[in-house]
């Protein structure tokens, strides 16, 4: 060791992670509570659940394994699924030419003001400036053109998982909203509009199992108003979440039909099977690492995370309590026998053999951390070949006999991921309030509502509303007109603009 | 169908791809020769491969899904791995501040010249420039030295797949010199030097498999010399590959013992178990899509690519053979039939059933797409109850019986997997050339070999060969010392200084 060079530890000074430290060394609870002071809340319980380390350049997160594994586990079955879908990977490059950028208006005006530009190599100037990826139409729709050439051509069926930055200024949130962030972006191209459609809601269902299997957060399925639509595009269809606690909407993930638009302006043509020349229909989808935050949001409480099974890196705990005169050893051994034989079935253990911490101390630690299913055991498990599993979620105990170890705790898991999305969902609903009038809108909106009205549809009138609402808890926008769509008698008005109604949309504040 | 609508279709102007463009629309060959004219070869068999699609910024490359496919199966081998050995994924953000990027001196003078900065977004000007990770060492280790306090953090092992951009001015080439390439760093501080040394053993080992196991490519794995290991760390090991074509050698991958240089620039102290201040130990690693370019070379023939059957996404390309009055409809049935079967058996299995191409623009279609093993199914076939096999890399042909068909496709996929090493290490080894003066070395190297030789491992001695060899070739550098040394005898010479030897080490000119 050379113990003799080292000077006195002065750590960085990182003021966003300063202020975190004392609970990475104490490991004792939260100091913010989830009810009382959210924002603040979020911001700890990511850091201190070690799924976020703040990061010296501002709106950047460093994302450690306790998030990423989330992450890679969404990804194994999102990819399997476009796989079966015929979709296959690619990677386009992260930077992309001013031109092409330049090329679809209305899709450059919705991403030029957040474009992270690079102008500089070494000391060098570049000749021409070059932005960096806000998302991939742009940087690949060039070569579709020179790929399609004929019908045989059709579909094309691309994904890339990637990073894209997005140089936003307002509130930067781990995981919500982020300047750099990881996603999936599929880009494809279809002879006909059916095709296309067809696949939208083919990959929005995808997400919604994301969200609701995986993540056990509800989502509601629809369709973005044009005001709200992906930039360049025809119609965009998203999954929508909702956080009771800052009664805020949160877009999900998107599919979106874009329609010939991109085509045009890239010159995607193809010969069809009557020998014509006609453009493609295109699709992009994708959705973020912002999944996560939602699942946090969602689930946390005072105690830290909540994890729901599936995507748990680590899904049961395994902590020894040893007790004065008690055979310690035969508890460790039984600790580690118990992790293999969980770990044989499946089911993603593993241990805290740590002999610095108390058994106390283990268990705020890994409650932080969200693992769904903490198993005890301690001298009377030991003698009555038992172990004591405590849930997460709702801190329910339950002894269990040894020898029904793997089917039990497989019940509980599933039992925890199930009770999870309930839970979500039932506070979901509550948020849910129906207006027909302004006044109602206004009121539940106080309230904290998700509120479903019926509108004109029409872009101007959302504009109104989003400026008549704009306070300090910023404008009420929609959130999606949902494809299921409750009864609308003849008749019905515009909660907004007294104008005949067309669709029941939602509308709240939104993230 | 808007076809109305339609323009002539301009297509793009990149010189690039037009120049490429009329072997996609014939696949009838290569119009370069791997022997004659390797460069244009590899540039050309890149491109109709359909592996890589040159892009409008010069450096910067598309990997489009035939290469992709190649990353994906190396990336789940070598990501299982590493999750044996308990190494966890995360990931850091893309930019790096200029402060910490500057706090080593020796490895930013080694990245500097090629950081790329971004210096705007939007239309505003950032305060302070922000480069584009070259490598992450200097983003992640001032973390590392939060996070690690006591000897129980330890070891802390982490690895990111992902992306980085190094803006290299000299000969831009798919795969194996891009501006930006995809990578997966490792990244682990430990509280011994024995701990590392056996770790950057280890991850080279997998990095020797990628390339003999999956890749069939030979390497040989030794020590980087003082000039060539990486810049700001204590020792360099590598799997050196070799292009008997153009006589280079090619790094292959790298595994850095960091020592504890950064950990003393970035204050990495810990507490040991004798309760005393001391410095961690360091390792970073990693391998590139640079690994599919080396595979290219090496494989490749003047029929196009040439896959080895565990990394080919498409390992059996099935191609109906129909004729005149045959029963059409009962080949193609054959051709479905015989894909399920081998996909069930879980070989990756494709048939293609176009009706707008012959059986034999086919052959070469496939050929040059390199898929290890045709299947042609025709009229005889059928009446025979057999199909005919195709070898890529020999042309062999053989006629399996049916009910044999699965158990012999994967022995000759075995035995084509095995016939691409043997040859290439064949290959390879004719071009080793032992020398012992410097007649001799100038003598090798002329005739493209790599070069073994005693030498005095002194640094001066390297740069003096380096700046004698300079010619139109380019200059002569240390590949590795390879761990398996040939014996020295005492009173050996170095064959460049006439010193006395230290070791045996590798040289040529490479990549």
């Amino acid at each position: 060791m050379a113990g003799g060079e080292a000077k006195k530890p002065n750590k960085p000074n990182s003021s966003a992670g300063k202020k975190k430290e004392v609970k990475k060394e104490t490991g004792l609870g939260l100091s913010n509570k989830k009810d009382e002071n959210f924002g603040e809340w979020y911001s700890e319980v990511v850091v201190s659940g070690e799924m976020i380390e703040y990061y010296d350049i501002s709106g950047c997160y460093i994302l450690r394994p306790w998030a990423m594994g989330i992450w890679d586990i969404m990804q194994e079955f999102f990819d399997a699924e476009i796989k079966k879908m015929k979709i296959r990977n690619c990677y386009f490059p992260l930077f992309v030419s001013p031109g092409v950028l330049q090329r679809e208006k209305d899709h450059v005006e919705g991403f030029a003001p957040e474009v992270a530009w690079v102008t500089k190599s070494g000391d060098s100037d570049l000749e021409v400036p070059i932005a960096i990826r806000p998302t991939s139409e742009t940087a690949m729709y060039p070569y579709f053109s020179k790929w399609i050439r004929g019908h045989r051509d059709l579909p094309l069926k691309l994904n890339q998982w990637c990073n894209v930055v997005r140089w936003e200024f307002s509130n930067p949130t781990p995981f919500i909203r982020s300047r750099e962030f990881l996603w999936q972006e599929g880009h494809t191209a279809f002879a006909t509009k059916e095709e296309a459609d067809a696949e939208v809601l083919e990959i929005l269902e995808l997400y919604s199992r994301i969200y609701e299997e995986y993540l056990a957060v509800p989502v509601i399925k629809g369709k973005k108003s044009e005001l709200e639509k992906f930039a360049g595009g025809l119609y965009t269809t998203t999954v929508e979440a909702f956080v009771p606690n800052t009664g805020r909407g949160i877009q999900g993930a998107t599919s979106h039909c874009l329609g010939q638009n991109f085509a045009k302006m890239f010159e995607i043509f193809f010969e069809n099977e009557k020998r014509e020349k006609a453009m493609v229909w295109q699709n992009s989808w994708a959705y973020t690492t912002r999944t996560i935050g939602v699942m946090v949001m969602v689930h946390g409480d005072d105690k830290g995370l909540v994890l729901p099974p599936k995507v748990a890196s680590v899904q049961v705990i395994i902590i020894p309590v040893p007790y004065k005169d008690a055979d310690t050893q035969g508890i460790f051994d039984a600790c580690t026998a118990t992790v293999n034989t969980l770990c044989e079935a499946g089911i993603r253990t593993e241990t805290d053999l740590r002999d610095n911490y108390s058994p106390g101390w283990k268990y705020s630690h890994w409650e932080m951390k969200g693992v769904p299913l903490r198993i005890e055991i301690g001298p009377k498990d030991l003698a009555n070949n038992q172990v004591r599993a405590v849930r997460r979620d709702s801190s329910a105990k339950k002894d269990i006999p040894r020898a029904d170890l793997v089917e039990q705790v497989k019940e509980m898991l599933a039992s925890i991921q199930q009770s999870l999305f309930d839970a979500a969902k039932q506070k979901r609903d509550a948020c849910i309030q129906v207006v027909k009038t302004w006044d109602e809108f206004v009121e539940a909106l106080g309230q904290k509502k998700m509120v479903l009205a019926p509108w004109c549809d029409e872009e101007e009138v959302e504009k109104e509303v989003k400026a008549r609402t704009k306070g300090e808890m910023g404008a009420c926008k929609t959130l999606c007109s949902p494809f299921e769509q409750p009864e609308l008698p003849e008749g019905t008005i515009c909660f907004a603009s007294g104008k005949p109604a067309k669709r029941w949309s939602y509308w709240g504040r939104s993230y």
